[in-house]
């Protein structure tokens, strides 16, 4: 299952980068591309296709972005919003209590009236774009030191952010692209009024579980609907996707639109052996240790299990993902790529007088993850991840410190720009189960006191002097954080209140958070103002070497793939480009229906349907695709919906440094299945008849 | 699909061999176990099972050996005899012809006078065997030289064979066992009057082809029903494995009974580098040459595809085979656990004073390696594999010749305990095209110039100056051999006659066959006798070690044994342990009925059959199995038909070398399948009635 867009724990450095060496594209079909920067040429050449402005604009319009970390796409004139099922499973669960489990039996609104207001989702559709490098790049002094720079850079953003977003009142966010290469300005309505419309069970949609997460073939309805609504009525988009009569087709062109998370593939060799050998093992670490002590608090009973899914759920898929990605980087095969690649990049700029002086960049980037080796557990095991109440008071604490600064000196994630959508989660109703927070927070503790020791800055004020047991049990038992209107009355507060507070989680967060704005210093000083200025010399390189002929890596913003729809060859086999709903039968007959090959009554009472049989269920495409794409459309030239983005192969995996088309295929539901389901198995006809006009 | 027992060219070698560093069985299902030597430990202490004298006697009289390279089981009272389809396959082609094609369309015998005889099938049933070592070894004198002691061995195996089917009237063979440290006399009754009961069409007993052989999950309805007579009657056996109500079921013990062709487990590492080096290399030259040689021929029309279906089969089978064993030998883990192996063994044998004089024997097998790569090309690329007529010549020839000899002196083929078998294939009525044949020669011809040159003996003698294509259409279209009564005129005639003889087939036999008895010669005296003297020093040692706690390798002879009922982890998904009609109607569908994923009508036609669907269809179990095993019975510990073996998995192929019970798997039909295809697709209500009583 394509994991939702997981923030990477390494602070700042996630986001910057480094270099490529550059393979040639032709002939593939790779490549998360802009909007603006299409490679018309290959669409023409491969596919026979050429996007005009007007079809580019309503992929763009019909399509937006999942805060919670995915994508999804408008499809009906009424405001209806089709995303993955594990797109929503955090709506889901939060909107779900131990009576009413609308994760466990599906959710169906079977008239508007039943539709369900979600406590803290956001979407974002891009309106408009436009490239503001110049301005970026022109604030910066190029005399100046790396740090010096990191600092006017960063500070132009935000004012470029805050002149766009008090003119239009819309979202506004500078994004950095091509490392730094180029600079646009996105401007995003937000929608903040989703009402859920309709969600399969947890097991139609994630049939066959962690054992078959990243595979195919597949057997998934992850699939899910939301209705748009502004002023209390559904929105009527200016642009959505017409429903396919037919779905997907072998062979035939597609597109996804959607907002890939994050790629490695212009890191240079030394960054990849940092990940290789520090981050991702970090990562790991952590998720494995998480998921233990969830397993154990989700064994005390079916309440508890139902609290943590959705968390358990994120973690077992970054688990499977991240030891994906850390084999190949551990497989000899793609590194030597990679070397490979890099030597001829290094090669072809000192083969120019121009491009010469650029050449110490990568043994610079090379200096700065002995740096990062140094620190490596400081910068992973300090992190709290798995509280939701551990973050909200770090965030709190945080905030009213932050905006008291000048806009374009605050910390990237409380900039103006960004504080309606950080309000929007902050204050969101959506329950807290202090039971399951003292669980993840104590596990947090341990973890931080096991991986860094007693006498380590965070661990000593995390803890003071406690066990880790003790203290999660003080601090969350103690704490009122769980009430949007404590949390409100804090922010409202302000820098006063927060220090005045004696809610011991505040208390708490105020004591660790010196080391944490230590670190973040340093890191910021040392690690991401040279990564980003080595970064850069590098993207002048690269473009001037091969101009826009690529695109960036991914940035969680709207880009656009093509591809088509192909089996493939695995080990002496060969891989359809499709499944059915009788495979999904043989697959639970196979297993006698032993979880999690188990079918829900409603699907299960289904499996004599000779009509829903033979109906093509997931499919197959080269489209590059990576996390964050979840819930992406899958439409044809005539921009009609054909299939739902959920998953890429296990081959797909170390897509995050290197894209091959041979075995990586994006996974998706096909429109035909959706139908099907709703016809003849969920029996949600007005739904059906919504999307098809029929 | 499990290959029959092709037998490999590499003369004599192939069947001896060499030792074993040994790895502990505790624990594993491991082992091709004889029917004297069960492992009933480690029976009882995995299983709780304890087979019987009575229980062992049961099931080795309830199974057969088909000559033609597979194994079968009777499942009757009126001696039906149930296989696999594609070891009925070379049977099936030769009672088909242009107008009626079996092969394509199934054959169905409602009633037992449709029954239809097959023209050159025999079964054999292990009647009894005795161990006869102290005497065979008795006859050899340790004395006198390898070369001398070979020849003194195979004369007494001789005698043995002769004494005993002259008493008997059996067919009687001295089995060569734990590389010459144990010699059997195995007693088989013989069964030549075999009737073709039924057989499915090639397309579901073969579904999915090259592409899906060797692969699991798996939807195949491999199998064929014969029924064997005796003075015109059918036999009423004495012991038949009765039929499983319910079938083979998830983890329950299983045994499978049959004759596992061939197996290198015991093999030095110094042979098992000249397998990875020179033969199999070699042998994928010869399959990948002939198989180009027959497509070009099959793509003349439909009747010449026919012609040449079974013959392709069997090469694609191999090819698939043989390159998987080739990935295991060349795959560093295999070869470095069997180096590890071997220096375990040898330390052992070191450690003893009673063992140390055996520390030679791996560098005199070495040796005989380095002599074997001289001559790699000529053992290999002088064979005649692919054309049938070449082998009824070269046989006849040698034939007459040695039948002249005392009996322990001749070749081991034509010893007067192999002449009957040899008889019945010899003069057998089944058809010879022979516009398929003089493709197969003259591929032959071609191959052997092009490896071994123009002024190889063999290709002078074989081609007298002209081309390959030009030969092999004088040979064939001038032969009278494709009639029975011409060879055996010629049979009867002795050497006056073949030396009389102007048949140009014949000519040529007599011309190639000095440089073939000159190689054989050369083969036997300087590498047989040394692989076979070392080989069995080894087993001393090896004995001296480990006791009988050891099986044999594979040699063509009766085997059982034992394992469950298992799925597995593949990737990082789960295998499950059967597939079901739901998943055969899946992968048709998720090809849109793409050969080789296509349905036969009758087949196509149940789509909808809700009972059928849920029918178990193919499943996998621990059990030791490889070529040879073909049509071997699945069976319980209540002696009841479950399943019919066709193949292993991939992951099985490495088997031939060393067992792993992690991925290594064979595929069975479930015998609920069988009966399911008998009653709701071919409507065969009697054949059903026959095997359940009911």
């Amino acid at each position: 299952m394509t994991p939702t867009n997981r923030k990477r724990a390494r602070t700042a450095t996630a986001l910057l980068a480094a270099s490529l060496g550059l393979h040639s594209l032709a002939g593939a079909d790779e490549g998360m591309w802009t909007f603006d920067n299409l490679p018309a040429a290959q669409l023409k050449q491969r596919y026979d296709f050429t996007a005009t402005p007007r079809w580019l604009e309503r992929a763009r319009l019909a399509s937006v972005r999942f805060n919670d970390g995915g994508s999804g796409a408008f499809v009906s004139a009424d405001g209806l919003v089709l995303t993955n099922h594990h797109v929503a499973l955090g709506q889901l669960q939060k909107i779900s209590s131990a009576k009413r489990d609308y994760v466990k039996n599906g959710f169906f609104a079977r008239t508007r009236s039943q539709e369900v207001k979600c406590p803290d989702l956001e979407l974002n559709q891009l309106v408009s774009y436009e490239n503001v490098t110049a301005r970026v790049l022109g604030a910066v002094d190029p005399k100046a030191s790396d740090q010096k720079q990191n600092e006017q850079r960063k500070a132009e953003i935000a004012r470029i952010e805050k002149e766009s977003s008090d003119k239009t009142g819309l979202r506004c966010d500078v994004v950095e692209l091509y490392q730094g290469g180029e600079y646009w300005l996105y401007r995003y309505k937000k929608y903040t009024d989703l009402r859920l419309v309709m969600a399969p069970e947890a097991q139609a949609a994630f049939y066959g579980g962690d054992p078959d997460n990243f595979t195919f073939p597949r057997f998934d309805l992850d699939f899910a609907f939301f209705r748009v609504y502004e002023n209390g009525k559904p929105v009527h988009p200016k642009s959505y996707f017409r429903w396919s009569r037919a779905g997907a087709k072998e062979g035939e062109l597609v597109f996804v639109s959607g907002n890939p998370g994050s790629t490695d593939r212009l890191k240079t060799v030394s960054q990849l052996e940092y990940e290789r050998n520090y981050h991702l093992p970090d990562d790991l670490a952590i998720l494995r240790h998480r998921r233990l002590a969830l397993l154990a608090y989700s064994a005390k009973g079916t309440e508890e299990a139902r609290r943590a899914k959705n968390l358990l759920f994120g973690i077992d898929n970054a688990i499977k993902a991240i030891s994906g990605e850390l084999a190949g980087l551990r497989d000899g095969t793609l590194m030597a790529r990679k070397l490979k690649q890099e030597k001829a990049f290094r090669a072809q700029a000192a083969a120019r007088a121009d491009l010469r002086r650029y050449g110490d960049a990568w043994d610079k980037i090379a200096a700065v993850q002995d740096k990062l080796a140094a620190r490596h557990k400081q910068l992973m095991f300090r992190n709290l991840f798995g509280s939701r109440l551990a973050g909200l008071a770090t965030t709190i604490v945080r905030y009213v410190v932050e905006v008291k600064k000048p806009n374009d000196k605050r910390y990237k994630e409380f900039r103006d720009s960004a504080l309606d959508s950080l309000n929007f989660r902050l204050f969101s109703p959506a329950p807290v189960y202090k039971d399951l927070e003292e669980a993840a927070l104590a596990d947090c503790l341990r973890q931080s006191l096991e991986e860094l020791g007693p006498d380590d800055a965070h661990v000593r004020a995390a803890l003071g002097g406690e066990t880790p047991q003790e203290k999660a049990h003080e601090l969350v038992s103690g704490t009122r954080l769980d009430q949007p209107a404590a949390r409100k009355a804090l922010i409202t507060g302000g820098i006063k209140a927060v220090e005045a507070s004696k809610d011991p989680l505040i208390v708490w967060a105020r004591a660790i958070d010196p080391a944490y704005r230590k670190l973040r210093k340093w890191s910021e000083d040392e690690i991401e103002s040279v990564e980003t200025a080595e970064g850069r010399r590098l993207a002048k390189a690269r473009f001037a070497l091969y101009g826009k002929s690529l695109y960036p890596d991914a940035t969680f913003t709207p880009r656009l793939s093509f591809g088509r729809v192909a089996g493939y060859e695995q080990g002496t086999t060969r891989i359809p480009y499709k499944t059915t709903f009788y495979g999904l039968y043989d697959r639970a007959a196979s297993f006698d229906d032993r979880p999690p090959f188990d079918l829900p009554a409603r699907v299960a009472r289904e499996r004599g349907d000779r009509a829903l049989l033979a109906t093509p269920l997931n499919f197959v495409t080269t489209n590059d695709i990576i996390g964050g794409n979840s819930g992406s459309p899958v439409f044809n030239r005539h921009l009609e919906y054909v299939g739902l983005i959920f998953d890429g192969d296990i081959q797909s995996l170390v897509g995050r440094y290197i894209y091959d088309d041979a075995q990586n295929r994006a996974v998706a539901v096909h429109s035909s299945a959706i139908l099907a389901a709703l016809r003849r198995i969920y029996h949600c006809d007005a739904l059906a008849r919504e999307l098809t006009g029929r």
